[in-house]
């Protein structure tokens, strides 16, 4: 039954890994997880035994291999079909996918200067790019839940793919204070109480090891 | 029945518009298109009145907008499902995601170096980041059609979703004159030769518009 294994980074610190790893907790279906830790030596060989593109996630599905993250969800989507992956109606669909490509390859500002770090809790200000980033952030969950017609917290009702793409920004918003309008602070909050981002966030909270690349400066008042 | 309305920028150097551009013409859908000069003060303020994203290519279909090349992709997908856009068998579904969500977030070299210029015919050597990029896109595109079972010269064998992620970068390697194995320069020969293809080129050719930011320096010997 589990022949699934999805390969990861570290819990607090891997945002791709997040949206792997939520993808394969909605399918319902059994997985084993392997760890490795980012940005040491061993990463890049242990890596590559499993992906010659060298990125986490990975997943390995018997013979089958799929990285990236919207490849990981899309792919879950198709084996667990009877689960809440995309909306239905064309003009929710549009929206989500449109919003999930757009964090797919945004976002850089908040990306480079806002790590994914969990376990740090951070006070201060950003830079107009960081802010601009932030704004347009909290402007796309807004239209989503402004748009959405079905019941629930998430940006299309249900817990779905676009939640899993910008479940690792609820984390960095928490992590870094970042203030928001009242939709989206709310959604934050649906997000970080859902049962397996707690479930995340509790595995990472286990773990001691520091990944220097992804730490800010302990001194910085203001970021980006 | 023509409600549809795709929203570019110059044919020339416009890489993203050119999937969404593709997905439409292989959806076989009726669609008007709006071109967009990019990178002048009239671009920012004409793209907002149809995507406060601000981004080309955006896809107006009636009260739906799609705006990213994916999403419009994956939107056409759902509208002409008789289409072909992704394989059926999981091991080739699965490859066909994951190297299409690598393209659509991944090769910054080749990106930022190497901008699309279809009028543009250089020769010269490549930094070594650059080098890695394509060499990791020359490994991808013979592994895709080494994997593929269906006839056909495109990466799953007939054209599909991830042909259009492709062909931007299939245009770079032919301005920038790319040394590829046997196999990918194949492949590229595929690309530029399909209809669609060749349709974009034609219409490039009619442009005279110079958008400074993506024209390489003409003196360059070496790009990265």
């Amino acid at each position: 039954m589990a022949n699934k294994t999805l390969v990861i980074g570290n819990k607090n610190y891997s945002s791709w890994s997040l949206r792997g790893w939520l993808a394969l907790r909605h399918s319902g279906l059994e997985f084993k997880e392997i760890k490795l830790q980012l940005d040491t030596p061993s990463f890049h060989r242990e890596i590559k035994k499993y992906n010659p593109a060298g990125k986490v996630p990975t997943l390995l599905d018997g013979n089958i291999r799929v990285w990236d993250s919207i490849a990981i969800i899309d792919y879950c989507a198709v084996v667990a079909p009877d689960k809440f992956w995309w909306p239905k109606d064309m003009k929710s669909l549009a929206l989500a996918r449109s919003i999930t490509a757009e964090m797919h390859s945004g976002f850089p500002h908040v990306r480079n200067h806002l790590p994914m770090n969990m376990r740090l809790n951070w006070h201060g200000t950003f830079g107009d790019k960081v802010q601009a980033d932030i704004d347009r952030i909290d402007a796309i969950w807004s239209e989503c839940r402004a748009a959405s017609h079905t019941k629930g917290d998430f940006l299309f009702g249900g817990f779905s793919a676009a939640d899993m793409m910008y479940a690792p920004v609820v984390s960095r918003f928490l992590t870094y204070n970042v203030q928001l309008g009242t939709t989206a602070k709310a959604y934050v909050d649906a997000v970080r109480q859902h049962p397996y981002m707690k479930e995340w966030y509790s595995e990472a909270a286990q773990e001691k090891d520091i990944v220097p690349m992804d730490e800010i400066d302990p001194g910085a008042k203001q970021l980006g």
